[in-house]
């Protein structure tokens, strides 16, 4: 791993501060990668150092224990979502499902979603799930404004949908232990029928 | 809690055997009661002899180790689906998925199916995934039989289906901390119209 410049410092006057962000930015990086992969018990101060090469003791002058390590992880991996793109409501409905499906399987992983689900640190539930709460909110709000404007039935549950959309990647993830690519287009292909309020074919028996 | 009646045993001649029973069913209930409150790692021979009221010794003469009792715990809540229940194609399907779900709420509960999600002890995920498996395996079919008799739309796949009504609890789980009564019942109905292959409605915009 490049230790950056370290020569011929003294040239550079802001040498502390972009040292401190890089510093941060590994303690950060470690954690998260601690927690995709063995939950949170698995980010300990000895784990995160290393995993990022940065010393202990340089850890513990910026965070007092394991769990401001943690929530300072967090908070920096909260983000908010783009714009969708897209060019017609059902794409954007896809790309905007593909962003919060990405918040489970690489920012918080199976060890911060697992640890959703079983509530083991009830102080940390509310921080894991706000990394995903943003996203979904803005499902929410992108299939209200589609049933405003009359492209989605205007008296769906967009909070059910948003539900059955960001849990069809749990649940083939609890089925098959896996999430292939194209699984959320069938996904929201299947949901659609359903969203569209499309009325009972009469040439069925 | 109750010891069972001690004295005068000598007047029952088969006196072993339904005590051994009754003390297997003990150290499963333990085992499956740790594991839905802490997950797989809370299951120690240590915890189960405290949860139970068995001694350590008794277990141990039935179970080498911790994984042995785990895996006879799961193996004993391994059970076959019913016949559903209901007078129509929705009302069964409602039904199986409340079975479902409560596999996954009851039986697993939050540490087995975070289990499966972290997929921590690999060994352990198909036992775990195999208390949902036959559950989800008669969604599927009860599915593919309303397809063939012409009940759903017979392009359907009943796999991406059952995936969507079976994560819609984990979604919710992960988005609110909790499932409401009557949540399975807005899933079914949202899906209903893209499952019964209905046709988009002429008069909407």
């Amino acid at each position: 791993m490049p230790r950056g410049r370290t020569a011929g410092g003294a040239a550079s006057p802001a040498r502390g501060r972009p040292r401190r962000k890089e510093t941060d930015h590994s303690i950060h990086g470690a954690a998260l990668r601690l927690l995709r992969a063995g939950g949170p018990a698995a980010v300990t101060v000895e784990a995160v150092a290393t995993e990022s090469g940065v010393a202990k003791t340089t850890i513990y002058r910026r965070y007092p224990d394991r769990e401001a390590v943690l929530r300072a992880a967090l908070k920096a991996a909260i983000t908010a979502p783009e714009e969708p793109i897209g060019d017609t409501p059902r794409e954007k409905i896809r790309w905007s499902l593909d962003q919060t499906w990405h918040q489970m399987s690489e920012v918080l992983g199976r060890g911060g979603v697992s640890a959703i689900v079983q509530n083991t640190q009830p102080a940390f539930t509310r921080l894991f799930r706000s990394v995903l709460t943003p996203y979904a909110d803005a499902l929410v709000d992108l299939i209200r404004g589609d049933m405003a404007v009359g492209e989605l039935r205007r008296d769906l549950d967009p909070d059910t949908v948003v539900s059955l959309l960001i849990g069809a990647y749990l649940g083939e993830l609890v089925r098959r232990g896996r999430v292939d690519q194209g699984f959320s287009e069938k996904c929201v292909d299947l949901m659609w029928g359903s969203m569209r309020g499309e009325r009972p074919s009469t040439d069925s028996s």
